[in-house]
């Protein structure tokens, strides 16, 4: 027969720790802490499958359900020596959910339960303390009728207010005996109003309807919310904990609190809690009453007066400090802890591994390490990559005053402050003057990247998380708050505003892409402390990870900032980016209007030394290192102006008719640019234009092995190929452009030639793909977009919707879709490498910086993976990760 | 040892026409002929081999081919009894490229080579004809230094010309011995002014200039384009063939000829064919004389005044009669031969597959079958399926004048006469008055969709043989030329102008989407005639093949001449499509203009009356037969206008402002709508609308069943799915909005619900979204432009160029990309089919109709094909051909 329930209490237990899945994280400690022989009150676990089976079956329950709690229950009452539903002395207890991981203030409780007509007065005779028994009646009434029979708070609340108005009390203490009696009379007929039933007498009732609430309340709305933001399965379900009372408030002996055995904010080894004497646990959340510190020494770091629990309750305290220390060495990890002294003993209500703060994480998992409590490999499991985030950006001071104007979504994280611009070369000339300027518009497009480079953030009204300002900006290292719908974006009055705030341009704001903030003016930052724990851990996890970690940049600067984050060379160098600049945006477009190869030459010669420049001073950063550089991709029409009103400017620039223009613009219009004429296609048609950028890279290279004496590595990179052809094509035009420049040069240098796999055809014909190229770099955007045909562009409009439904568990955009794109790249890297022995594998789309992605990437075994420069140090943790899970 | 030369002569060869790949087709069939004891002058040939080799080695030979090629020379001078270079009996030959197919007058040949000053001599003593032996020489001169040498032909004419002119002449028979002499004299100053050296008097440096031009004309260009037009790949190479001449024009008792076993243009069972006396096979094709029948009965019906040959040489006649049966009973295949009888004997110099008609093929099949030469089996694999379009559209009369404008695009097949119109309202308007039209616009977009119905035909000025126009024409049977980039449309002033031809609306058009010839003015079309041999091939047909023919078509009409064609269902039948039609696009606006759920309902309402009776009405065509209804697929932008001036207009209808237009459109905007909002996306987000389809689709099936008594069998196909939870979703959608019509009207139907594999993803997560679908059609338009990453709208500005570069084989739209788009079918087959074992599995992209992708349909067991109308009895013959070669 299944065992539905788990008995715990007494010194021993049915489940254990491992049992998580099944008991729900809290019945599972309660169950080891019993085990351990830990003070725990008795109880019993409903399992997580009988949350399981009651949504599988209409909302109903095993047969042996019954049976078992019955048996259980009976274990509670003869370890507590009471009786539920008995007059003289009767047992009390609580309902609680308890799902695998922790949900904190998601689902239902309910406290003393057992309580009627009849055994609030064996519990007021028991306790010596009519005024208790009264006032716990009254709590679990008010408390059950809410949770579990569904009536409004306030009914219960108004009854109370209106007794206290009545009799001038101030507050909940000054309730006589007579006024809690009178309350639980007037709450009960409120019950027998509203429901047309009276209040339920029989304590069996009581917990089966407690039971139910608590199943029901996993399919709560904001339950469902959390789980969705938290990616917890729907599947998992909820265990339900039914336990013995302890009460906190039977007087000066009874206390409760809540402790973690380290500080969870800044990582440090000491206790850090606090309780109340003579409350119950709810008291010390809903800070009616000021909680008190636990240890003296916070006491004195504070100046608080309230005494410590060390002084008032030395015993208590120091059996605490015995349990803290046994629980950290059981659970080899810093722990979140619940108890409650009953006149003059010790019980513990919860046990768990504590939330913490990224330094604190950081901290904690090295001096662990340092102590011996955990292995090295431990500890760098310890950190959760995506919260190393938050420390590498520059941050709001947190003691600084915010003057917010409007929440818009996190789109890139850290924080700017800077005069508002409303256009991209008003942002780059305001720059270059040395001003700090925040890029304000409606949405951004690619004729905005120059002006997002020269801008310390970004801020938009229109787009999501993966809307081109965030991609751009999380790519760039900017702070970004995008979609900030409640801003009225005026860029012709150049005016912003939100409510009464009218800001104009040149005003000062502060954007925080950490939370979504925009913020009125100033407000001061502090920088990220990547030395210390940061240092040493990082080193830890280089010791240990298989792939190395590279960037994607395409400035000096980003490089720069990702050489000094640990980045091992470039992963992705587009080169795009490097025409839309002002200097020669007008060759560009010379060369696009050109109507013959001669045309495109002539004006392909003017680009050649700015790239060659832009090139260099790359080069320059990643000496030594393999930089892969995107040969030209984009659609040409992206470089060319949209508004009719710029056709005239450009005609003019080149000499041409407006016609020209027009007409070109028109030729080259594109219903899905995305699946249009790009990538290589762009050079299979126009090669003179990969043949000017290989020259320039080639030449760059020699340029920097000669005045360094180190060469970079180029890693020529053919875009959006899909046919053995067009690699082969390509590869023998990089091929011959090298030779050239090399014999010119009288000098060479190593240099690989290989392609992206961005397309579901490349992925498939990896094995046709690998004899012509030397390296695979998945480019996992693109690959998304085609393999899930979602153009992400326009994706915001369902993409909400479905990661609500369920229908994509996270963004794919951010999180790569293992099932799908993920065994398009384990074709291309299993297909590739069969063809190609040392074929280098990669990937360079936006997942290289996400954890889950990148232990995706272990797992078929690529060599590398490359991310923005501010991720840098998530993906070196989490590739450490993903090796050590790989060997485990 | 390789062996490069292969010889054949004196009723023995070392080949046969098995060896066709080595040897090309004439060198094949020749060794064929000569095995069977027919008269064939003895030759040699070198492979095709050596043209592979020849091009893989910077044009050099291998070094045995010289030796083999003396040996194989020796045994033609010793069954010729000449040698070559001899000055008595000097061995003439011909040297002539032989491809693995025919590539007729692509390639280069030699003859008379072997020809000097002094073997010229004795040919004339030989032949005792110095007169021919001159002329012999001189055409040789003139041939080989045009072909080999690489001079300008008109040089040579001009020489004759002046000559002619000098003395007077009229014709090239004037020419006296002394003349020739004095020619060749001339000919040969002129190769030594322009060459610097004289011309070759070596045989064996003839020899080898002719051999090396052979296989150099493999990669002269009208050879490639020829190639790339008829799929012939590069790497096939020719052959070359070296033949002891002989002569047609060694008197009156000499002749040469070319016949056909049976009539090419109609299939007729009798000898079809036409020689000369006295000539040369180049004066039978040249036109200078004009050649005699073979045949009497063919002289007699021609009322032709030439005797014919049987008449002439009756002996000569009755050898190549037999010959003639011989060989089409030894190859069981209607044979093209050339031939020449030299002085009283019969020479054969070629034999072949004929090239047919698509009506001749048919009826040669069906003959052939009924006489016992070949089997059905056979005969269904005798008839190009694609040759089948050329019949099955209205053609103009062949007899019938045209006067032709411009030509474009043979886009979609048939012809069509109409008033021209520029726009899709004004064509709809007149068709309703019964008037032929057609429509001219430079492109089309989705909103002509009701034009081009309406239209007998399309004619455009931009786009491709994939373009919107080209595609959508294809689909609905319409003739169509697109492209025809010399028309000048200017849709304001309602004018066409071509050079100086300018026609107006309502003027007279032709165009031949067959041809893509623009005619002004009307042209009588004639009828395709589908009984007969046609039936019976296609009964033959439909008893073998394996997968059902379905249609693509969302009208009556259609429907109707699919089932005329011999569909057997409607495999894609798009709901779109209804949504443009003037009499709903009002609602359509409505709903998606609607800010709310109730809004959309209530305009949705207005819709389902008309969407009931579209179905009922395509039902009605095909009761009993399923009926794949594809739910609402393109992003709801399309429905909406797209110029500002028609914003006012729209608002004023619904009642709304111009603003709240503006917006919604603004909103809906998409970058790459093919990867946008749409599919199912649609109804993930907004249910309404399938519901109110399925509804629509039910409701109509029932009143069909009852109406006829014969239920149609609806297939709800949920388009562009990517996760088991979309289709799970919009399943149960679909099955809850048919079990409520059931309900209601008391009656239900067999119905199924499946998808559309679109998508990569849904390609290789087949195998969960079959838990959910109770069929597959696999959409590969859409999979051809995700899993290759190209737009079916954009692809024309390189698309050509890939093609001609050999990057694709073929326009992947056109035919299948097998191996990549090819294997994520295949992943999806299988993966589907071992999740959910009767699973039904189809294909309605535009391959459906295109016979190589049909057979690739049968190699990964597809259930059925589904194509436009006018394609069914092309799939029906393919199917079958594929069930045939996949038994083989």
């Amino acid at each position: 027969m299944t065992k539905w329930v788990y008995s715990f209490g007494g010194g021993s237990a049915d489940g254990s720790a491992d049992l998580r899945n099944l008991l729900g994280g809290k019945g599972a400690n309660l169950a080891e802490m019993a085990s351990l022989g830990l003070p725990v009150p008795p109880g019993l676990t409903i399992t997580t499958e009988v949350c399981t089976y009651y949504y599988d079956n209409g909302e109903s329950y095993p047969d042996a359900l019954k049976g078992q709690v019955e048996e259980a229950l009976t274990k509670i009452e003869e370890e507590v020596g009471a009786r539920f539903g008995d007059v003289s002395a009767p047992l009390l207890v609580s309902v609680r959910s308890g799902a695998r991981v922790s949900m904190p203030g998601m689902m239902d409780t309910v406290l003393n339960l057992g309580l009627n007509d009849k055994t609030v007065e064996g519990l007021a005779t028991q306790s010596d303390d009519p005024r208790f028994a009264w006032d716990s009646y009254r709590r679990f009434i008010q408390m059950y009728s809410d949770v579990v029979l569904g009536m409004d708070h306030y009914v219960f609340e108004d009854v109370l207010e209106m007794l206290k108005e009545e009799k001038g009390y101030f507050t909940d203490t000054d309730l006589e005996v007579e006024d809690l009696q009178a309350i639980v009379a007037d709450y009960k007929a409120k019950v027998q109003d509203a429901l047309g039933t009276p209040f339920p007498q029989d304590p069996q009732d009581q917990l089966w309807g407690a039971i139910s609430a608590v199943f029901g309340s996993w399919q709560i709305e904001r339950a469902k919310v959390y789980r969705r933001l938290n990616d917890i399965p729907e599947e998992w379900g909820t265990a339900v904990n039914v336990q013995a009372m302890v009460f906190g408030n039977m007087g000066d002996t009874s206390a409760t609190g809540v402790a973690f055995t380290r500080n969870p904010s800044n990582g440090d080894n000491r206790i850090y809690g606090e309780y109340l004497v003579n409350a119950q646990g709810e008291d010390v959340v809903a800070g009616i009453r000021t909680p008190q510190y636990l240890t003296e020494e916070a006491r004195v770091e504070a100046e608080a007066v309230e005494p410590s629990m060390e002084t008032v309750m030395p015993d208590m305290f120091g059996q605490l400090k015995a349990v803290f220390a046994k629980l950290e060495a059981h659970y080899r990890d810093m722990q979140d802890i619940e108890f409650t002294v009953q006149k003059g003993k010790l019980w513990l209500l919860q046990t768990r591994s504590g939330k913490r703060t990224a330094k604190a994480a950081m901290k904690i998992a090295v001096d662990m390490a340092n102590e011996g409590l955990i292995s090295k490999d431990e500890a760098i499991g310890r950190v959760d990559p995506a919260a190393l985030d938050q420390m590498l950006h520059p941050m709001l001071d947190p003691a600084a005053e915010r003057d917010i104007i409007t929440t818009g979504l996190p789109a890139s994280p850290g924080a700017a402050s800077g005069k508002i611009v409303f256009d991209s070369d008003a942002a780059e000339d305001m720059a270059l003057k040395g001003e700090n300027v925040i890029l304000v518009r409606v949405e951004t497009s690619p004729e905005d990247i120059h002006g997002m480079h020269a801008a310390k953030g970004i801020l938009t009204s229109r787009g999501g998380m993966t809307s081109h300002a965030a991609v751009v900006a999380r790519g760039m290292g900017r702070p970004c708050v995008s979609g900030a719908g409640s801003l009225q974006i005026d860029a012709k009055t150049e005016t912003l505003r939100c409510g009464p705030v009218e800001l104009s341009a040149g005003d000062i704001v502060t954007i925080d892409g950490t939370t979504g903030d925009v913020i009125k003016g100033d407000v001061p930052t502090i920088q990220p402390e990547l030395a210390g724990d940061f240092a040493i851990l990082m080193e830890w996890a280089d010791q240990v990870r298989r792939m190395t970690v590279r960037t994607n940049a395409e400035t000096p600067t980003d490089a720069k900032t990702a050489r000094d984050f640990g980045a091992e060379g470039i992963g992705l160098c587009r080169t795009e980016h490097m025409f839309f600049e002002a200097d020669r945006i007008l060759a560009v477009r010379e060369m696009i209007l050109a109507e013959d190869t001669a045309g495109r030459e002539s004006a392909l010669e003017k680009l050649l030394p700015i790239q060659r420049q832009d090139f260099e001073d790359i080069f320059d950063v990643m000496a030594g290192l393999p930089v892969t550089v995107r040969l030209l991709d984009p659609p040409l029409h992206e470089f060319l102006p949209r508004e009719a009103s710029e056709f005239e400017e450009l005609a003019s620039s080149l000499g041409v008719t407006t016609d020209v223009v027009q007409r070109r613009v028109h030729e080259l219009h594109e219903f899905n640019p995305m699946l249009g004429h790009r990538g290589c296609r762009l050079a299979i048609t126009f090669p003179e234009i990969y043949a000017m950028q290989a020259q320039a890279i080639f030449e760059a290279a020699l340029a920097v092995k000669t005045r360094t004496g180190e060469a970079p590595i180029p890693e020529v990179m053919i875009p959006l190929v899909a046919t053995e052809k067009e690699i082969a094509t390509l590869r023998k035009l990089v091929d011959d452009t090298a030779e050239s420049v090399f014999e010119k040069a009288g000098d060479k240098l190593d240099y690989l030639v290989g392609t992206m796999i961005e397309l579901p055809r490349a992925a498939l014909l990896a094995g046709d793909i690998a004899k012509e190229a030397e390296f695979f770099s998945f480019g996992t955007n693109d690959l998304t977009q085609t393999a899930l045909g979602i153009s992400r562009d326009d994706a915001s409009r369902f993409l909400t919707t479905y990661v609500e439904h369920g229908i994509y568990p996270r963004d794919p955009f951010v999180s790569i879709d293992v099932d799908g794109v993920g065994e398009l790249v384990r074709f291309g890297a299993e297909r590739g490498k069969r063809a190609r022995n040392d074929l280098k594998l990669g990937i360079c789309g936006e997942h290289g910086g996400d954890p889950a992605s990148i232990s995706f990437c272990e797992s078929v075994g690529l060599d590398y993976v490359s991310c923005s420069p501010f991720r840098v140090p998530i993906a070196r943790l989490a590739a450490a990760q993903a090796a050590l899970k790989a060997t485990s």
